[in-house]
């Protein structure tokens, strides 16, 4: 599924004509990554009976989105940081110019993949619909913004800010598959467990700065520290965080079966993301 | 026309929820401006006999990225401007990062309005291409990209960077125009004619840039001369680009009879336009 989302990706920036900010687009998509949005598309698609090919370039206009975030994340007046999935930071490559214009260019890209998939106008309508407002200042935006703050300082302010910067992605992965699908009467399930899931993702990804080291997960441990940021473990301590994480993961189970999916493609992705650290 | 625009602008701003990248957002997308794009999509819709209510979120979806693009070209990384419309650029009022999230959002929003409209969804989705296309890393990116680089040492070149820069979202506005109305038979006239009048309208700035004080035009003047760009004035002379901006008014005038229209309210706005300095 990984090699199919990876040819796909750059399939979609073919239409791009040769430039700085193409260079700038393609360093950022292309460098690997885990494709986690448009698997659990596509994974959710297939278990609800749908064509997955139907899901591939709304998959790719996900990690356009996905990736336009952390190239403005990572930049001198957000984060600041210098290394991103092993390899230096956009700005550091092309200079803070070009990242701002490479991330307004894959955000763009975004709907030019959706507008050129080949879904018919309802569902791409729809499509739109969800993806806007899952990614603008509803959502994804909104959860930097409470990210960049560093205000949070209890457990439900902190859950609101990781639904909001990875739940509202994954939400909206799992929603266009319903859509996709033709089953829209299960995009609201899907969103929640889409919620549950970036929440749950967001607490390992806590739990790994402290356990994991750098060379492993490919950027600056303990930069959250250094920061002073808030995470699930400096609330909570380590063991109470991997007690929280896992009782998340019990709630994603329940909503699975909720789901009532003929495939198990879902489950085993969900496991795998699982697996990282519990 | 300006005060329907205005009001349909802060009404599609009311769904998101307080925060300050809302109000970086509300900042520089309600800071005046001529409205010229969402103007440009209504008039031409109106004069094609279409129903300019249903031009309104499409407009408001047009000037969303048209205030994106100045946000973020103001930015330090970029052109580094203080002052914007007799105001303080949004990054001086909230900061780099907001000013980033706020573009962001305003990106993204452009979007979530199209999808809110109430068009159908064969139209919605044409839009969605055709504002994605011209706004993207093929059209107004692109063209900021030229722009940054300030490698341009010719007129082909220039009226390159123009047409992407200015052209591409005034062809957005037409194009959406004839799909709204019912006749994307006159979608490629619609666009050439856009690409005349952005260039057009890019060569007069450059002359204000010469000929008006910082006062009038509510911008630093001389910044291009500053930072040694170059512009038709500097190519060609005052008096030889004044003759071409002027020969390009008349083939905009042949463009407006070649489509036929019912009414006169873009031929109206054009001139409006082409009095500011002829």
């Amino acid at each position: 599924m990984i090699n199919l989302i990876e040819t796909n990706l750059l399939k979609t920036l073919e239409i791009y004509p040769e430039s700085t900010v193409k260079d700038s687009m393609t360093y950022s998509l292309m460098s690997g990554g885990k494709r986690i949005r448009p698997r659990l598309l596509l994974s959710l698609l297939n278990d609800l009976g749908g064509d997955m090919n139907q899901g591939l370039y709304p998959g790719c206009a996900l990690e356009m989105i996905h990736t336009y975030s952390l190239v403005h994340d990572d930049l001198p007046a957000m984060d600041d940081d210098d290394m991103r999935r092993h390899k230096p930071t956009n700005h550091n490559v092309f200079g803070e110019a070009m990242a701002i214009l490479g991330g307004d260019g894959l955000l763009t890209a975004a709907f030019t993949t959706l507008a050129q998939s080949d879904l018919n106008s309802n569902i791409k309508a729809s499509c739109m619909e969800i993806l806007a407002r899952n990614a603008g200042s509803l959502g994804m935006i909104l959860g930097q913004e409470y990210d960049i703050k560093n205000e949070i300082h209890n457990l439900d302010a902190l859950i609101a800010c990781y639904e909001l910067k990875t739940g509202c992605l994954f939400a909206s992965a799992l929603e266009m598959a319903t859509v996709i699908a033709g089953q829209p009467e299960k995009q609201t399930d899907a969103h929640d467990l889409g919620f549950k899931l970036g929440v749950c993702f967001q607490f390992q990804d806590d739990l790994l700065e402290v356990t994991k080291t750098s060379e492993e997960i490919g950027k600056s441990v303990q930069s959250d520290a250094d920061r002073e940021k808030v995470t699930i473990v400096s609330l909570l301590g380590l063991e109470a965080a991997q007690e929280l994480t896992q009782s998340y993961f019990n709630d994603i189970e329940s909503l699975l079966l909720k789901l009532e999916l003929k495939d198990s493609y879902l489950k085993d992705l969900i496991e795998e993301m699982m697996i990282r650290n519990l």
